[in-house]
């Protein structure tokens, strides 16, 4: 089972400079020797090969010596596009992302409720080629299509592994499929772990920093990237921060555990508190609203516009999380986080505002560093822009990302 | 900040190929190129390297193949030793490894209780040296010597950060003091992290296991190993499992976070519950037993014979240990865990069992693949041995384990 996404050898060379120019450009190649440690012929060797695949240019600009001017190099946001999608029940979102991870394109359409899958794959082909033709973008320039879904998932296989809504997709090969019907590299992987990538890679994270990104859509998940590379864990389920127990003898799960921070602090839940207080309900036409993902939109606007119950059932899940995200910091010492997915859309900056109170007044390191908490740009859209940033670090930094050649079996 | 041990160029393949020999050998040359990826000159290379340099050599026996017989590689176990030693208030203990992590030699001496640092350390060096010569290894041999003490430590600077008890330590350069009296390589860390690393390379860890270890001395902390490689964080903090929540809102710790593990199920919290029950007090004598190490190994020991307010006791540290290691399983997908600290010295029967038991009924990858949990073969010099170890690492495997040549700053 693949761990960490990473390899000793040569190609973890390109995938350090790529990371460097991504994060630090523009950026000299002397820099790039002393960043690195490695010798100024491997870094001429490896800069001139990018060059030649055209992920990294010269920006022109030099940096004056006294000696030999120093020219600069960033990362070619044009060399080659990521799509990314979100597989939902109620939606599906399709982005394209540029090489920086910077959004070009987005598209919602109709989720997969009750669709069998060969009909639902025909209709998302479809809206990649739509996307790419609205965009003028040529099937070379992209380098692959990236699912997310809600886990679990087994990446290796490209398989969804019965997600709840989506039973009808369990051991469904969506990534052969799709591969077909595209002609593209395609991968299926967790909405949090790609949300942590895509967060990684587009905010200009240094891979010196221990980065993790809280992901909340129904349920809530954790990624977190070291040295550069998503950490996976023995079996791909690292990260299952929904699942960690907040409460002693609390609720039973469905996972097994008691007590799982999901079941207090997630939207479902949420929304189930906001449905039994009558005046809420009402004040809220939450009877309207059948959905949890729109009602918990809602709670959250009252929360945040200081309709006292609504903000009172939203402080409250933002106080656990911030214990459940106080743990996960205390187990590994992270000094940065995202806060993405749409359970953060509306009310994302109280539950900032809350984590990063809980973490400065109580995590064990507090006085050795900071913890950056900070919310997504693009909440809503983290895991399909993840997504492409999972194909994109595969392409452009193999080593770090998945081996995209391994993914048409 | 360093947070994992590593390095993506050159060394790392060495520590690669090292890694393999020691979890998977005796192992040829032919099966490190497929297992590694290398090409066979680069295996050919860094072998005859490690075998010049006396850390692996051939066994002697070989396989046939039908073509050229293929010689077997292990390491070397007299190649090189290293020096661990545990500093505590009560007892110093040292040990010596040979290269493989197997114990050579082992003193006791009265603990630091009070002692000035300038004083402990002459009889430190005094120790380090009387185990050199008895058991007849040349300073030559010696990779160097590693001092382990309950966290917060500051690795890099060689310094502890005033631990409870050893206050009188607080910013005194015990790495700088040591080298100078002992003419070695010297470095400090922390003891659970010490112990995860020694537990790793003596054990026959492989590096695809994603590798955790829980240490119970006078606190509770964690250790994971990832790719060979121990996880340190942001700030060196990673695995502060004693410090994680298990009950929301309770006891309030000095670390800043409530309801902490530790102030429930560390050994000085199992005692003082002992002593608020007259009966246990008086049937195990506590009274006559002043230190809280020594009278929780009476309510141990108890506990393995049966009577029934200490088997509670420790039963229910148990339960609250296995809980926090299980939201330390489904953070980090891990798939080995041993048990290690004198903490498990006595009733670590009792504790491995019943984290097997929840793990086995709660964990979230619990169907997708099983997670072992084991007793240090050694739980009361795991932490010295780990020490050890961590010498061992960064002589032999240079960019997993510590960098030895720049600890004498």
């Amino acid at each position: 089972m693949a761990r960490r996404e990473t390899t000793v050898a040569g190609p973890g060379s390109r995938a350090l400079v790529v990371d460097l120019i991504r994060s630090a450009g523009p950026i000299s190649r002397v820099e790039l020797t002393v960043a690195t440690g490695l010798t100024q012929p491997s870094i001429s060797n490896i800069v001139r090969k990018l060059i030649d695949d055209g992920v990294v240019r010269e920006t022109g600009a030099t940096v004056a010596t006294g000696g030999k001017p120093r020219s600069l190099l960033v990362i070619n946001s044009h060399a080659i596009y990521g799509l990314g999608m979100q597989l939902g029940v109620d939606a599906i979102t399709c982005v394209a992302t540029d090489t920086r991870g910077g959004v070009v394109g987005r598209q919602l359409v109709e989720g997969v409720a009750g669709e069998a899958p060969e009909l639902a794959v025909q209709r998302m082909a479809t809206l990649c080629r739509d996307m790419m033709s609205g965009l003028g973008l040529a099937h070379e320039v992209i380098a692959g299509l990236a699912v997310v879904a809600p886990g679990p998932i087994e990446p290796s296989g490209g398989v969804v592994l019965g997600t709840p809504g989506l039973q009808l997709w369990e051991g469904f090969p969506l990534a052969s499929a799709l591969e077909q019907a595209l002609d593209l590299p395609v991968l299926v992987d967790n909405d949090s772990a790609a949300a942590a990538v895509g967060e990684f890679w587009s905010r200009q994270v240094s891979r010196d920093d221990t980065f993790g990104s809280v992901y909340m859509g129904t349920g809530i998940g954790a990624g977190v990237v070291i040295d550069g590379a998503l950490y996976r864990g023995a079996g791909s389920n690292a990260g299952e921060l929904g699942h960690i127990s907040i409460e002693r003898d609390g609720i039973a799960c469905y996972c097994g555990n008691r007590g799982c921070l999901e079941r207090y602090a997630a939207p479902p839940a949420v929304v189930a508190l906001a449905r039994q207080q009558p005046d809420l309900r009402r004040e809220l036409a939450l009877d309207d609203i059948p959905a949890d993902a729109r009602a918990f939109d809602e709670i959250a606007r009252a929360a945040v516009q200081g309709v006292p119950a609504a903000r009172a059932l939203v402080e409250d899940s933002a106080e656990q999380l911030a214990d459940a995200v106080l743990t996960l910091v205390n187990l590994l010492d992270l000094n940065g986080i995202v806060l993405a997915g749409p359970g953060f859309a509306v009310a994302g900056s109280i539950y900032t505002r809350t984590i990063r109170r809980v973490l400065a007044e109580r995590a064990f390191a507090r006085s050795a560093h900071g913890i950056v908490v900070e919310l997504s740009s693009n909440p809503r859209d983290s895991a399909a822009i993840g997504a492409a940033a999972l194909i994109l670090q595969g392409s452009v930094a193999p080593g770090h990302g998945p081996q995209l050649s391994a993914l048409s079996t």
